[in-house]
């Protein structure tokens, strides 16, 4: 079967799902919504930003003079701590029951002007080590069996501030993406004895014709069942369950391939890349979850150009994932980039 | 437990999926993104567009001086008709598969400057009728066993062109959502002898909070589960499983429907108002599905204004669905809207 030239279906066995797959399409004109490209050129400090330091928020609370990263509760919170439990039930098809949880925000640096790919690699291995420690505190509670570490980069993801910020919501009940990928890596431990994750790397290993970049304990690949057109699933070599089970090696070696990473994303269309991305981990109700292979998806949604993003409107929100470019066409464009980045060749 | 201000999950019987609602959190200020009011005044005619009567499409090909519907294979389709059949396997994690089928488009008007709600009821019967004859002929080829029709509306949903349109998609695999869909009915016909969606009906008729417009043969509901900020389902008060099945009555009912509900729409924030809608049907693979209940879900982005649309990211595309105002506020702002179109009422 030819999967670099025609219409094909690729199975996600994280989540039991397909994406089409119409590599010949990527020649199709536009003619739709140009995205605006973002103002590139941001102070270090800018007096209107409620996540700089020293600045106080819509809420009335003072930001600290923070001088790396800065981690507090979302005045907007979707979910809330406090909260009567309960279910609402009415003739088996409305159901609904109360949910408990805390929104934190992120300051991954009091720089306004930086995100990730511009930072040094010591900051981003302070910012492993603070969601780390989040991940640790909140999975604590006994009330949080989840916790969902992401970050929304760039106003085409909804991202209402462009201050380097991530978010951190965790609650009660494992929501629904987290619970699929959980039933499938379970399932298939149960059948192989070894993780999902740590045999898919094994395959994609042999040829690394989807690999993006790689260090001796992570690496970046373009799954097979990718969806989104830049779509890439960061990995730990070894398979642990979540981040307070890495090694010191291995968080020098997440922050060492996000800086890699991200660079090569501003470079891909020479801007500040936007993405959704964030961890998946085991959950946090005090179990062993040993078919759980931690890792991180970034999403992206750009296509073409720094303004044509891939739009999942009719047919994707109906009725199935769909691709133009092929996971193995975006792989080898990520890697052929430059590592440095961009606006550091320029300089 | 309370439904209007505590935050809460909601459970999607159909595709067996949960909901976060967040009531309280309607009232966050935003600074993020504003998308841009898409232009209001269009001609009749536009010699520029590649969907008016007697232009020609960047494919060479001159489109007929059509004076109703007119319906052509997408000159860029994601799907095709002809390919070798095929798999593609590695270690059980890789795996692929040939698909084949139809992209058609279909212009709901020779107007350019017109969309479903400025459309006579007549001419929107007659739209009725081509997704039923659509519906019917590719259904009937025995490589294609499911049909999706859908429409983006809007350039804020990736539509390319204004000019009033949908598209038809037909494939040998029945995709995941309506794959989903066809499960959980199944499930429910099997328990209780009756389709899930008339038992859905049946409790929703008795208060009636989350209807929005009805007539004799159709309802429209924003469902207990909704996830979009304005999202509805249109139902027939009789259980069918597909378009061909509706009476005479039931296709007049339609088309009176969908003008009551997309001028709501268009008058909640007095634009033309984008989204994606679709109809999920039987698969048409010659069986007989009793567990069927066609209908269609309208999934329009926009939130607080014509400007302002829920982004669907971070948490979202990694944990779950997730939104602020509830089902029942979102019903009760629709129904209070006028029954006539702005633009009418403003003439
Ligand atoms: O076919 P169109 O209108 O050019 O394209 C639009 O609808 C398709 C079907 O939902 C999507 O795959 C595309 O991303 C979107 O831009
Ligand atoms: O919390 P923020 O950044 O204001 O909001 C953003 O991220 C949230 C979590 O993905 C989404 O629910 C919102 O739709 C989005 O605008």
């Amino acid at each position: 079967m030819d999967l670099t030239s025609q219409p094909h279906r690729r199975f996600n066995p994280l989540l039991d799902e397909w994406v089409l797959v119409s590599p010949h399409r990527a020649k199709r004109p536009w003619q739709g919504q140009q995205e605006k490209e973002q103002a590139e050129v941001r102070p270090a400090y800018d007096p209107t930003c409620y996540l700089c330091p020293g600045n106080t928020r819509t809420s009335g609370i003072t930001n600290p003079k923070y001088e790396h990263q800065y981690v507090f509760d979302n005045d907007f919170a979707a979910l809330l701590p406090e909260g009567e439990p309960g279910t609402y039930e009415e003739g088996g098809l409305l159901r609904a029951e109360a949910e408990t949880g805390h929104c934190r925000v992120i300051c991954f640096s009091p720089r306004h002007d930086l995100t990730l790919p511009e930072m040094p690699i010591a900051e981003i291995r302070r910012v492993v080590d603070v969601w780390t420690d989040e991940f640790r505190t909140l999975g604590a509670d006994p009330n949080i069996n989840y916790v969902q570490i992401f970050e929304n980069k760039g106003f085409v993801m909804g991202c209402s501030n462009p201050h380097p910020h991530g978010q951190i919501w965790s609650e009660r009940t494992v929501p629904d993406l987290p619970a699929k990928e959980a039933r499938a890596q379970k399932a298939y431990f149960e059948k192989n004895g070894r993780t999902l994750l740590s045999d898919y790397l094994a395959i994609e290993e042999k040829t690394k014709t989807r690999f993006v970049v790689e260090n001796d304990t992570w690496v970046v690949l373009v799954p097979f069942w990718a969806v989104w057109p830049f779509e890439t699933l960061v990995l730990p070599r070894r398979a642990v369950q979540d981040l307070t089970q890495l090694n010191d090696q291995e968080r020098d070696g997440l922050a060492d391939i996000l800086s890699q990473l991200t660079i090569k994303y501003d470079n891909l269309f020479e801007i500040s890349f936007p993405y959704s991305a964030g961890f998946h981990q085991r959950p946090t109700d005090g179990q062993d979850y040993p078919e759980w292979h931690l890792h991180m998806h970034f999403l992206p949604p750009l296509l073409r150009s720094a303004t044509v993003k891939k739009f999942m409107v009719g047919y994707e929100l109906l009725a199935n994932a769909q691709r133009d470019i092929t996971a193995e066409q975006a792989a080898e464009r990520l890697r052929a980039l430059p590592a440095v980045h961009y606006k550091a060749a320029q300089a």
